[in-house]
C-alpha cells in the first residue's frame, strides 16, 4: 500500500509518500512546496496544485492522508490555510487518489503512541519508523509523513 | 471585455459573466454551484472546481473578479470558506483567466455608489445595471455579478 501524506499551508505545504511492505514502512519521497507571501494568491495556489499533481503522477499513491483542521490562530490564518488545504485536497482527488482525514490526536497516537505528543516527538518517531538516516526537514514534510503513516496503520 | 465574477463558499459558490459593450453592460450568464454538507470535502471541492472550469471554457472570460475576505463568523467558517475560495481562484487561474481581488466596500461602491450598501441594494442595482427582467437568484450569483461589474468599472 502506497500512501501520500499532506500537510498543507499557504507558505509551506509538506508532502511525503510512504509504502508498506509487510510490517515495515518505507519512505519513497518527501518534500515541501514553498510559496512567497508577496506573490499573487492565484499563483501560490497554482504552484501548490501543480507540484502535488506532479507528486501524484510520480508516485501513484493509492490513498492520501491529511490532518483535519478545526482551529487556527485567528480567522485570517484560517482563511489562508483553508485556501491551501482546499487546493491540496483537490490535487489528490483529481489525480484519482481518495483523501482520508485524520484528527491531529489520532495522527500523534498512531506515530508516537500518545495523542498529546509534541512536534519534536512526532518528528523523531517518523524518522525512526521509516528508518531514515537523518531527521526529515522541514517539519511540514515530517508532519505529512506522519499523516501517511497514520493512514497505513488505520487501514 | 468579458469578466467572470465569483462569490465562493463551500455550500453555494456563485458565478456570473458580464460583458461590456461600449458603455453598456450585458449579463451573459450566471449560476450557482451547490454542494451538500454531508458529502466528502474532496467531492465538494471537485464539484466547485469542475463547474467553474466548465464556465471558463464556455464563456472564455478575459479576467475574473472576486471579493477579498478578511473576516468570517469564526475560525471554522473561515476554514471552510477558504477551501472553496482557493479552489474557485485556482479554477480561473488554471483556465488562463487572471484573478483580481476587490474589497467588499469597493464592490458595493462600484455597483451602488455607497461602500456601506446593503445586500438588497446591491441585488437591486445588479439587476438594473444589467437590464435583467427578474432579480438574480440566489444572492450568491448576484454578488458574483457585482464583483464582475466592479472589475469592469475599475479596468
Amino acid at each position: 500500500m502506497r500512501v501520500l501524506g499532506l500537510d498543507p499551508s499557504l507558505t509551506r505545504t509538506g508532502w511525503g509518500v510512504v509504502e508498506s511492505r509487510g510490517s515495515s514502512l518505507k519512505c519513497l519521497g518527501y518534500g515541501c512546496v514553498p510559496t512567497k507571501s508577496g506573490e499573487p494568491l492565484a499563483d501560490r495556489l497554482e504552484k501548490i496544485y501543480s507540484e502535488l499533481e506532479g507528486v501524484c503522477a510520480r508516485f501513484a499513491p493509492e490513498a492520501a492522508g491529511v490532518e483535519t483542521v478545526f482551529t487556527a490562530k485567528n480567522v485570517k490564518v484560517a482563511l489562508l490555510l483553508g485556501h491551501a488545504r482546499g487546493v491540496a485536497v483537490l490535487a489528490a482527488k483529481r489525480a484519482g487518489v481518495p483523501v482520508f482525514e485524520y484528527e491531529p490526536r489520532k495522527i500523534k497516537m498512531s506515530v508516537v503512541g500518545r495523542g498529546g505528543a509534541t512536534k519534536e516527538q512526532v518528528a523523531f518517531m517518523v524518522q525512526r519508523i521509516l528508518g531514515l538516516d537523518a531527521p526529515v526537514v522541514p517539519d511540514d514534510a515530517s508532519d505529512a509523513l506522519a499523516a501517511a503513516i497514520c493512514h497505513i496503520h488505520r487501514s
